[in-house]
């Protein structure tokens, strides 16, 4: 099935109904209508149950049929034995937009599940129904206050979502938003049976709210389409792709979770290969990936100067950024003897990683070394690694003076990429809450804050190969 | 030099001089006064500055000579240039127990830095003086009430540590800590010109309080020799190593930092093939691999079945223990008919991994589910996965019993290793104080408690790896 312009309400429904809603207060579908709540929509909701006056507080109603208009989004929240006969009622009612929650299909792997899906595909068709599922969270839209997952933020950002798994997509959301990245839309779509992600993919291209897509995937049923949309749109707004089920005991959770058939790893080797999308493993990779992308200015080299981070942490450092693909690059010989004129010999490197001390006689000598270190033709990339221990940074005193001359200097034109490695190398609260808060202030100024330097380099590695990608698909 | 048994009384010095005590509040060899303090220390200190009659309300002594008695540790705080004066004061005194701070030798790379190395070593041997360093922080000593990183835990463990870098020995020391795990003793020997690793290891080897031994290294003198000895250590007692300088990176940066030569990845890779030790990359795999090593039996099996997660994150688990190196099998018809008895289709599965909720209909159940997949034979471990949102876990009201049910469960005889891994795909204090707070109630218990699924699966995967490898020794 091809995009159908239709959907676009969905989006930004004046009405929702939810088939399924529950008289218990957390049942059936009743998230829908708690997370709507919670997210302020403006619109009117109905809920549809024969057996009851009220539902949380809004006026049920005994069908689809009776409802007084037609709604724009209707939420399919019904057991497997009764979905056929809702998306029939549907279909009478002239509903186009289904978001079916619905489980219990193919994933289930019991006899009848597969039939099951093949007669709902039949029905869509039929009735040029728009399916989103089934067994899905559906969509979250900060522009059209509907969410599946509670209250999440309600301005609307450069960055969609298209995920298989509804409980991946929660967690990508508010993983996003603690790092301030905003999203256009998030759609859920579970086994996809009827759209699938290329139908996603084909929308959020046209779409001008969305400037980059994360995609969590298990099964794709066309691949050659998926690969031809990727390479066409990756050049314009990049493209960061989970394939989840990618080992074997993956793929057989993919199947129990969304009957997806999801291995053949050499099949998406390729397709990595050559799509241009960017491959990322986890939920928090993809955070992290996002995070460079919509923060830093394009860059395709690999040369890290590593700043802060004494001894064998620097060691460390330097280690897993050469690991990651980066490379770390002696600082030349002319620029070492400037910075020896102001940072004693014992017990300091001016060399890459810089373990020059975090205070030296001020936050100005550090931002000195930040500013002559990156006049170094090699330096592509500045990474400032941070430890937060739990009697704080530091900084004490300084502080406030020296996230004000960091962020001058990361927002200087012409610079290079500025990043902030905040590593807690203890595990209680006292550390966490220092951290969090350093984290809070780099990223009000957008400059990007990853948890460990791991995390950090594998994030520069995979943006700044975006750009390499890009480079050399645009000599070819 | 060999291990010389009159070191020994450094671990619990009655009493301790600082040579560069300064009267600088924060100055010279001060930090280790204030450790000392911090700690409690209850022998006497003697702090050596000639410009001061009391040095932070502690009598002072103009010189080592001045002392009243030989103490059983000296700490060397004073400038390189100045190093070679203050170790003759030490052999005039008969003083034999040195921990050498100063730094400023090979590592900077600057004229003279070797020379100076050179002559500290004939120093040394020629007055018989047991060097700790130089380049380093010293002594953590639970039972002698010293440290060299301010208050640490004062109660002894079974766990010693080795390593090359004070700022990574501070960093593991205050990680592990957290992890409840104690320490026996820890040396951070950085340059070690005189003694040097392998000497610290044959008196770990004889340590009776000591049953893992936990070392940092950047360069190895003597490469066989620490082979032989970690062959024939590591069937006894655990040695779990991290190696830095690995990449041409980091060998850089080691070379910058104690003046090591720490390449030859070869030379590394067949060291860990032959010896035992178990290789780590970083300080927090370092924990995640001890916690695993102290509070679980003997494992060589590598079939885990993981239990929490939906969908999505579900695959994903699925996906890193595979990559990790372990498997994770589908339970048996019979146990899945057996679970279906009580956990309905639609949105759960019952395969591995496991998505049954986390609640079902109490506690009771939960525990019922870990009860009949454990007598699967082809589980080796349990991984129980917990997401922790800013709203807390999803066991409101029922989660004192829940955390009973699970530690009584974890602690019965005969069962599988059973571990926790807490994700907290929020960034944000709610979620963080959540987290912890779980977490300290399953350390409490003795219930390994790792932040990722990544981390829960490499540390499983080296922790089994070792008890494998035990086995094929032994079989030879």
């Amino acid at each position: 099935m091809a995009w159908d312009p239709g959907l676009e309400a969905a989006f930004t429904p004046r009405s929702v109904a939810v088939l399924g809603a529950s008289t218990k207060e957390r049942g059936g579908g009743n998230q829908f209508i708690w997370s709507m709540k919670d997210m302020g929509y403006e619109g009117t909701i109905y809920p549809i149950n024969p057996n009851a006056e009220e539902i949380l507080g809004i006026k049920c109603y005994p069908s689809l049929a009776a409802v007084p208009e037609l709604p724009d989004l209707v939420i399919v929240a019904v057991g497997a034995g009764r979905a056929e006969q809702a998306l029939e009622e549907c279909i009478a009612k002239g509903a186009r937009n289904i978001h079916m929650f619905t489980a219990g299909f193919a994933e289930t792997g019991e006899e009848g599940g597969a039939e099951l899906a093949e007669r709902l595909r039949e029905i869509a068709a039929r009735g040029r129904l728009n399916i989103v599922g089934p067994n899905c969270m559906g969509i979250y839209s900060p522009r059209g206050r509907i969410s599946p997952w509670g209250k999440l933020p309600a301005e609307v950002g450069p960055v969609a979502m298209i995920t298989q798994s509804g409980a991946l997509g929660g967690e990508f959301v508010r993983l996003a938003s603690d790092h301030g990245l905003r999203m256009s839309k998030v759609i859920s779509y579970g086994n996809g049976y009827v759209l699938d992600c290329t139908d996603y993919l084909e929308y959020f291209e046209g779409d001008p709210e969305t400037k980059y897509i994360a995609m969590y995937l298990e099964g794709v049923r066309d691949g050659q389409k998926l690969l031809e949309m990727v390479k066409r749109i990756s050049p314009k707004k990049p493209i960061v792709i989970l394939k989840g089920g990618l080992t074997d005991a993956g793929a057989k959770a993919a199947a129990s979770h969304t009957g997806s058939l999801a291995g053949e790893n050499a099949i998406w080797d390729a397709f990595f290969a050559q799509s241009g999308a960017i491959r990322v493993d986890s939920t928090e990779e993809m955070v992290d990936v996002l995070q460079a992308l919509v923060r830093l200015p394009p860059c395709s080299g690999r040369g890290v100067v590593l700043i802060g981070g004494a001894g064998g942490t620097g060691v460390q450092a330097a280690d897993i950024c050469a690991r990651a693909g980066l490379s770390v690059p002696t600082i030349s010989q002319e620029i070492q003897e400037e910075l020896r004129g102001f940072i004693g010999v014992a017990g300091t490197s001016v060399r890459n990683p810089m373990d020059v001390g975090m205070q030296l006689r001020g936050p100005e000598d550090f931002v000195r070394v930040l500013e002559i270190v990156s006049r170094d033709q090699n330096i592509d990339l500045i990474m400032m690694v941070m430890h937060v221990w739990a009697r704080g940074i530091r900084w004490r005193g300084a502080a406030t003076k020296m996230y004000k001359l960091l962020v001058k200097f990361a927002k200087e034109p012409h610079r290079q990429p500025f990043c902030v490695a905040i590593r807690s190398p203890s595990e209680n609260l006292e550390s966490e809450r220092e951290r969090l808060s350093a984290t809070k202030r780099f990223l009000k100024a957008d400059i990007p804050v990853f948890k460990t330097i791991e995390r950090a380099c594998r994030a520069l590695y995979k943006y700044t190969g975006y750009y390499r990608n890009l480079a050399e698909t645009q000599n070819q």
